[in-house]
This record gives structure tokens, C-alpha cells and sequence, in this order.
């Protein structure tokens, strides 16, 4: 038997229990949002007031608000339960930042079953990567549910590319694996002479258009079907797109694609990559270093790959030096790279 | 839309990502339990040499290893993981304490889809209870998994009883919903006088008594087949021990129970209750407040009482005014109270 223990250490299973039951939290803050809940909590609720306005019983709400408040979503004072800035801001579905449409994808029964086979998974070392295959549906969820999320990476994009556009009269920007749109669509409106080509399947580009003339972009966002590995991309774009979408493949693909991006850029044109970028110890920093277990469970060979490994990937496609900017409070990072004039 | 923020407030999705995420932690721990990858790590190995003694890919150790160092299982320097303290004593499967195995009961298939059909039971205020009928067979997992997780409170017990049962040549000691047996076991080992009555479904006592039999107290070791409800207990019991059980019932049944047990019990006889017992505040201590959606879940009216509730219980039984014994760092507590002499 190994030697258990330091004289100083006190044995203690509290992060054994916390982490066995870590479903829990996941599957109550996936209830709140189906009940409504935050919504009709907003600045003040008890439990039994609560309850009337989503049609739950008082003695659900009270036990599930009081778990709410100790994982931190809530406040508690007597039996008064409120919302935490946090929450109202990204969980009451009148907040223009509402993100509870993403639990349709990020808690799509794919997604949770992929994470249920996990250690087969370690076993043979990456999942079927079913997901990636054309047309898969979860594509659809991610784009009606995702754009909340992705408002903050959009504006930085947007602003980043904002003043090199605007040296031209025309200028086109590529977005691969657009989904929901909001990239493309958010540079569209801060630059106006952008013509927007947005890439991806034809049922997720259905729901990028739909945004695109919501948004009152619609003249200017034109749809490229298909995989960026094999469709006929054109040439002479000023900034091509890559958000969320290197994290799926290894690296010898990573840099094909790449190749074919540096192909279809003009000189001088930019690639923008939205990514998790962990540092080199892969543990730092969490939010963006977690995301590698599920590209794990999700794809046959995907990651979180660090600054020095997108770097060296730009490079050999034919990339000026990389740059980092990180989206921090978010988990993501841009890397940005300049096709040589 | 209402006001989202303070001026001081910088929006941070932080916590929304994790909690979204928090089924990757269970399911991670899950994995590297089934691979037994903290035993192979123990002191420290690389992920290829983890990789290479439980017969996985070195990518997915790799990746599985990074979101365990994160998660605070493991601790990493360079590319060599090792287990901290905790690890190497819970779920080291040649530790003694070893609690690996409670996870088929923690995890069991019905738990997890109960977890997921929250927003239901919220709705109508309670579980189906399923598991709570007659020979369930997640009981059996229960007894065969969660032994190890009970030896703190087994000893606390015992040790709690002994001068009690000692007095006496003969003593008698009921527990009801033994599971395991460990905790009437314990009081065997410890009072050579003691002999144990031991109550649950027939498929889950076949457990206890090999427990009973290996640990050496057969001989001392009585069976009594079926529901606390409704099988004949006998008389002239020194103690009872309610351990886990309270929790399922709504508190008209508990104390309907809490009679049964004092008409059992001899005068100045005891009832030894261990229960997840938060403060009044319900959302404090955390390790014992959360269990309370556990119950929400799984159980059509029960819950993690307050002290105030459980002596009030007592009392209405017809107990003398409970004691409160906290088991910190474990998550539970102790309740006893005598019936009056």
C-alpha cells in the first residue's frame, strides 16, 4: 500500500465529492434556464413568488435556488433570492447578452454522450469526430445559440480589421465556418465597404443569412456552400476568418488549410484566428486550457493548441510572425498573421 | 431590458462557461477511475509512461491529465504528473480508502438521468422515487460501492456508542437501510458485546453480511429482510442507527419512523442519525446544503434537514432534546438523541 499521507495533511474528499457531482451544476443551471428562472427573479423573488411566475412548485424553486446561489449565480438574504450582475447580464432572456441559447449546443445530447465515453476515448486516443461530418445539425444549434457569446471576439475582430479596410473603396473579407454569422456580420456594419463571404453548410448558412438582414447587411453577405477544405474559395480577400475552427483538426491539416487561406488573400491581407490558446504548460490558462478535453471527446485529433504551436502553423503556411492579443475576461485569444506584401 | 450592471462591474461569462462545463469534471474523474490512471501516476509519471501501464493513447492521457492537474487532482511540473495527497489516499485503488468504486452508485445511470430531467421535477415539485421501491437494484451498487466513503462516520459512531455498550455483558444495535453493514460492523468490532440487527432488501443485506462475514462478525450479525415501514423490528434495542435514510422522506414520515424506532429502543436507548444537516440559511455548509438537490431529484419529497428540523423530528417522537455532532471534513453530521429513561 503507497504511503498516504504527510503528518501535516488532513485527508479530505471535499473535491472528490464536488467533482463527482459536477452534472449537477450543469443540469440545474440548464433547468433554470428552461423554467426561466433568472428572468423572473431578476432584482427580487422568494422561492414561492418565483415559482408562480415560471409555473413551478415552490418547494422545486426553493431547493434549486439555493443551489443556484451557492455555485453563485444567485444571492440569498432571508428567503429573498436576486440575481448577481453576472447573471442578469447573461441569463435573464431580456438582456440583449442572453446566453442561454447556447445550452443547445454546448449541452447537445452529442456533447454529452461523447463525454459519457470518455476513457474509451483515452483508450484509442480522440472520439469518432461524427460531428464533423457535412451537414451534422449540431452545426444548426451552434449558430442559433452561440452569437450571444461571441459578441465580445466580434467587436475586437471588427476593430482590429476596421482601419485597414477602411483604406480601400471595396475590400472582401472571408469567414470560415461562419455559423451564426457574427464575425462576418459585425465587420460588415463597422466597415462599410466590406463585402462579406461567408463559408460554412448550407443548412448553418440558412442562419447566418437570416442574421446578416436582420442586422441590415444582407446587400453585402454573400454564402460560400460547403467544406473550406474543398470548396473554391476565390482570391483577393483582405482578412480571412478563422474563429473556433483550428481546434478541430492536428496540425498537419491545420497547415494545409492555412496554405489554402494564404492562397486566397491578397499581399498583404490578414488571417484572424479566434481561439483557446493555452499557455506552453497546457494548464494555464483554465478557461482556455479546458477546452482541450472536449476537442478530446469531439474530434479525432483537434486541441487547444498553444501561441508558439498557431505560430509555427502560420509560418509554414507562409505567414508574417503571429501576433497574441488575448479577449480576456473571455477564455479566447486572437492570433493574427500578415500574408507578406 | 433591465439595467445590467454597475459602473465597477466588468461582465465576466466565467462562471456560465464552468457550470455549462461541469459535466466534463464528472465525466473526467470517471475516466481516469475506470483507466485507473492514479494508480498507474502515483509518485509521478509522464503521460507517455501513464499512457503506456494502463494501456492508452499518450494524447489522451496527455489531455486527460492537463483537465485533472486543473480540475486539482493531479499536480504537474514539467511534463511529469503526480497525485496530491488526496489522490494518493482516495483514489489510489491500493489505498484502503480507496472510493473509486462509490462512483457506480453516484453515477448511476438513474441519477444522471434524473439530474437531466430537472426543469420537469421543479415543475411538479418532486421525483418518481423509482429507486426508492422494494429490491432496487441500485441499492446493491450503493452497498458494494460506498463503504470506504463511510469508514469516518463508521468510527465516529462506534466510538460515540462503546461507553454505552459497554455497561452491558449483551447490547443490541438496530440498523435500518445497513447497505453495506459497515456501520453496525464497526460498532462490532469495537463492542464485543454488541450484537447487530441489520435491516434492508434482501439483495442489498447479501452484501452486508459478506462484509459481516470477512470482517470478522458474522457470528454477532442478524438479518431482518425488508422495509423499515413495515417488518416487525423487536424490542429492547440499546441503540438505532438511521444513517442516509431521513433524507428520502418528507417529515410527517420521518417522524412516523422516529416512533417506530423509540418503541424499539429500550429506556435510555439512543437514535444515531448521520445526515447531510445544512444551517438554517439552507445554502450553508455547501457540502451539506447541496445535497439537497440530490434529494429534489431523486426522491418525490426529501431533503437535507436543518438541525432545527431533525430535533424537532425527535422530539415529536418522543426523543430527549438532540445533540448536533459535525463530522468536518466530511460533509455530514450526526444527530442523536436518547429515548427517556
Amino acid at each position: 500500500m503507497p504511503a498516504h499521507d504527510s503528518p501535516q495533511h488532513q485527508p479530505n474528499p471535499a473535491l472528490f465529492f464536488d467533482t463527482v457531482q459536477g452534472y449537477q451544476r450543469t443540469f440545474a443551471l440548464k433547468a433554470a434556464v428552461d423554467l426561466n428562472l433568472f428572468s423572473v427573479i431578476g432584482g427580487g423573488a422568494t422561492a414561492a413568488q418565483a415559482a408562480k411566475r415560471c409555473g413551478a412548485s415552490e418547494r422545486g424553486v426553493r431547493i434549486l435556488c439555493d443551489y443556484l446561489t451557492m455555485v453563485g449565480f444567485l444571492a440569498k438574504a432571508d428567503d429573498r433570492y436576486s440575481s448577481t450582475p453576472d447573471t442578469a447580464m447573461f441569463l435573464d432572456s431580456k438582456s440583449r447578452a442572453y446566453m442561454g441559447r447556447a445550452l443547445n449546443f454546448m449541452l447537445h445530447p452529442a456533447h454529452l454522450e461523447n463525454a459519457q465515453r470518455m476513457a474509451e476515448t483515452v483508450r484509442k486516443g480522440g472520439g469518432d469526430g461524427a460531428m464533423l461530418a457535412p451537414d451534422d445539425p449540431i452545426w444548426v444549434d451552434f449558430a442559433r445559440g452561440m452569437a450571444p457569446m461571441m459578441f465580445p471576439a466580434a467587436q475586437a475582430i471588427a476593430q482590429h480589421l476596421q482601419p485597414a479596410l477602411a483604406t480601400k473603396a471595396k475590400s472582401k473579407v472571408l469567414d470560415i465556418a461562419a455559423g451564426h454569422g457574427i464575425f462576418g456580420i459585425t465587420i460588415a456594419q463597422q466597415s462599410p465597404g466590406a463585402e462579406i463571404y461567408a463559408l460554412d453548410w448550407a443548412n448553418v448558412l440558412a442562419v447566418a443569412q437570416q442574421n446578416a438582414a436582420a442586422m441590415g447587411v444582407a446587400g453585402r453577405y454573400h454564402l460560400l456552400t460547403g467544406s473550406a477544405f474543398a470548396v473554391d474559395l476565390g482570391s483577393g480577400y483582405d482578412a480571412v476568418l478563422l474563429t473556433n475552427f483550428l481546434h478541430h483538426f492536428d496540425i498537419a491539416t491545420n497547415e494545409s488549410l492555412l496554405k489554402k487561406m494564404h492562397a486566397a488573400l491578397a499581399p498583404g491581407g490578414q488571417v484572424v484566428i479566434l481561439e483557446f490558446v493555452p499557455n506552453d504548460d497546457r494548464i494555464s490558462p483554465a478557461p482556455a486550457a479546458m477546452f482541450s478535453i472536449t476537442m478530446l471527446c469531439n474530434t479525432p485529433h483537434g486541441d487547444a493548441y498553444t501561441f508558439a504551436e498557431l505560430g509555427s502553423m502560420c509560418r509554414n503556411a507562409g505567414f508574417e510572425a503571429a501576433q497574441l492579443v488575448s479577449l480576456a475576461p473571455g477564455p479566447e485569444s486572437l492570433v493574427l498573421a500578415r500574408k507578406p506584401l
